[in-house]
């Protein structure tokens, strides 16, 4: 069994799911946990939801041993909200949007790392909901609930109409800070020790391994090794638009400057200045530690390398990668296959 | 007769509007039920706010003979909230507030495009309201009720103190994303098939036809055409602070990269590298589809042109107009004319 | 007396402070009113911070002689959200939550300018917290609420996680716009007659002498004078991560345009182009008003100055320093002391 979790939600009024919350998910969790849950809710195998009512809770909290998962039934047992048994048995592409919830939690809980798992399908599966703080409400839905709130005298707060719910509202790890949840995905993964500023962003399967500062933007599967800072409004490219195929990852130690833009990997140590936006298709003269001219590259080429600095040449415009001796020498060993 | 609507909305103390919420909006509606509407509110012509009280508001569920109208009557009756009928008779300049967001909804159902309206007085008509969770506020009497708050055990949440209050309060067209709606103002006009990321903002008055990505700023006055993307952190250069009198346009298909900028129009496919400014008054090279030089501009006489490519040459710094042959024949013409 | 206010805020569980409201700040207080609460409550000087029960609050409502301070206490009487006083005699580092949020409160009442009080030991002091619809939250509390929330059929909304809270929950000075004020910290120094629109980011201790336009980062410890305009996601440069230890200061009728960012202090009336980062470390060429190369120098040897357009030469990528007469003036008199 891949992951399990019990999850309250909400439904549209066609009784199809809009988003669920799973306190306390599973990843490859016991089997004797799973066998007594599948005798108790009648789960034959397979990625399947099974829709559970207050007698199936009952027997659940009674039938099972398992502490933690007992306490949520008990606070799940007489809510009027939705209630799902959700059992991703294999990591294959998604098929249900309890199942797309569950393994957005699972990264966002730090048991996946970005691009650790199949998600497949993840847009066609989701579906758009207008996030308002009487909950999710499908956009279909939504006018004549505004005009009633109005008339009874409040304002209905729509935060957001999107796939994507934030993710402090569904899980908050330890250790970190989101100085503006709106802009963290669920999905997101905020190592211990990495603060999100207001400017930063991390998108769904994206994120820091921690600790990290972030006041830029971490696209889908791009993911920042410790120590590295995003700088403000910093760019990482992404592969859903303009960006190409290839998938961006920071390593340690890097700094990318303020308003500065990433689109190659980078290893250990990296630097890219403030304001300068490195494509993958840039043309970049590499000089050694004594600034002397090595060779002309692409950016790509480059990709993955460590202890480079990026620069703009303030004298006469040229991009510049500067390295030093150990970088030299993968450079060097990089032109030999040339 | 312009627009016409009924709206519920909040007054201040000394009984000013600060704001009006417009359910179904009507432009250029049927004579016949003005008509009807007219008799009954006792309307005499011209732009012109009546509020309305619980007996007019019976009165006119029975006497007019527009379904929808009267079911949104239907809900107002007996709200403690101020009502109104806000009358547009001609597209003039603004005298009132209610009048004011009348205009900006048009925007916002897509039933006029950006610059299509007359929205002189603006400014000088909108209130500074405070946007709180339990509406809007007068920013003079909000202090006595943050207190008060705090005393009953609540924190009173203010979202924003401005003149505008975000689009999705109030209308949610159908077919688009936002992953966060508090960049995006009412009077904001997004097509069918957008999505705003959480970087994007979109202003009153301005937008995108739809479908496009929005991950950069579109200013006041701007307009985006069909597949057009904005990348992250992009911005487009408005009339109202640093800017021109130019009312920059986009074209359909083009690409303004990641934290680049563009300061002048653009026609049809065209892109601004990630991470290029390109201001009205950048000198540019103009290159030909072999690359050779055709001459040099600045960059608001290439403005409204198809098929441009602007870089920055990382080798010389040079910004270039790259162009395909379309748009040399079409740099002929323009030079041929000079 | 530094500063002293009367405060209502929130403790965890372990009845550690998390926040507090302080409606009424006063900094260098009247003696006679301090004389007069210090016997109510029992203080015997230094920075100390007294809880208040009812009683008290009731003794002190009849024991001052200041209308306002009466009145918010009169509201405050019978809450069951903790009461306190607190006293900073002397302007040192800080050794309370209390205090350091009376600190911030200063700053956004415009009592102190940025820069201008201790705050010594502010992070190690200020609780990370969980700014929820339901106030502030220890993080360690988090998930029980989150779950039972949802049983409750509400979806708890977590703003953020952070030290910091947005100022408007806490102050809204006069005079001014925030469209989004989910951006701009408690500590702030928003000056009479600025706008922060969406993309505006203000830091606690930063902010602008107004009227000022801010549409980008002012960060920690940065003052922008009056009449000058920050563009969108433009930067400047902090002390906290990246930049160096020079506390950046921007003179008055500046324009940093969009997507700029200013690693320098500028005097008066100087522009920095749409799109350019002047590092301090960035070598600049000086010209003087006929565009006559004068000198190169390091962005920093310019901190400061007056009347200087920085712009990147688009046909040649130098980054120049171009400047008035008086500039000229100023740069050779500078160029003499070298």
């Amino acid at each position: 069994m891949y992951s399990f979790a019990f999850g309250i939600g909400t439904k549209n009024l066609k009784q199809d799911w809009l988003e669920v919350f799973f306190p306390e998910p599973l990843l490859n969790p016991d089997n004797q946990l799973i066998k007594q849950i599948a005798s108790l809710v009648d789960y034959g195998g397979g990625n399947k939801n099974i829709d559970l009512d207050d007698d199936q809770i009952r027997a659940l909290i009674d039938g099972i041993d398992e502490p933690r998962q007992q306490s949520i039934l008990s606070t799940m047992k007489g809510s009027s909200n939705p209630c799902v048994a959700t059992f991703i048995e294999t990591d294959i592409g998604l098929s249900s949007t309890p199942e797309a919830y569950l393994k957005l939690h699972l990264l966002s809980y730090r048991y996946v790392k970005p691009n650790e798992q199949n998600l497949d399908n993840l847009f066609a599966i989701l579906p758009n909901v207008a996030w308002t703080d009487i909950g999710a409400v499908d956009p279909a839905e939504l006018g004549e609930l505004q005009l009633k709130a109005r008339a009874e005298g409040r304002i209905m707060e729509v935060a957001g109409v999107d796939k994507f719910p934030k993710m402090t509202n569904y899980v908050v790890p330890a250790g970190i800070r989101i100085a503006h949840s709106a802009r963290v995905r669920l999905g997101a993964y905020v190592g211990e020790g990495t603060t999100v500023m207001h400017e930063g962003l991390v998108n769904y399967n994206a994120g820091a391994i921690g600790p990290n500062m972030i006041e830029g933007r971490v696209s889908q599967g791009v993911l920042l090794d410790a120590g590295t800072d995003l700088g403000g409004s910093a760019s990482t490219m992404g592969t859903l638009s303009g960006g190409g195929k290839h998938i961006v990852s920071i390593g340690k130690d890097c700094l990318i400057g303020a308003n500065a833009g990433c689109g190659i990997s980078l290893g250990d140590r990296c630097t890219i200045e403030a304001g300068l936006y490195i494509t993958a298709g840039a043309v970049v003269q590499v000089l050694d530690e004594d600034r002397n001219f090595v060779r002309t590259v692409k950016a790509r080429e480059l990709s993955g390398q460590n202890d480079m600095l990026f620069i703009r040449n303030s004298q006469n415009g040229v991009v510049e990668c500067r390295t030093n001796k150990n970088a030299i020498s993968l450079n060097e060993s990089l032109h030999a296959h040339n």
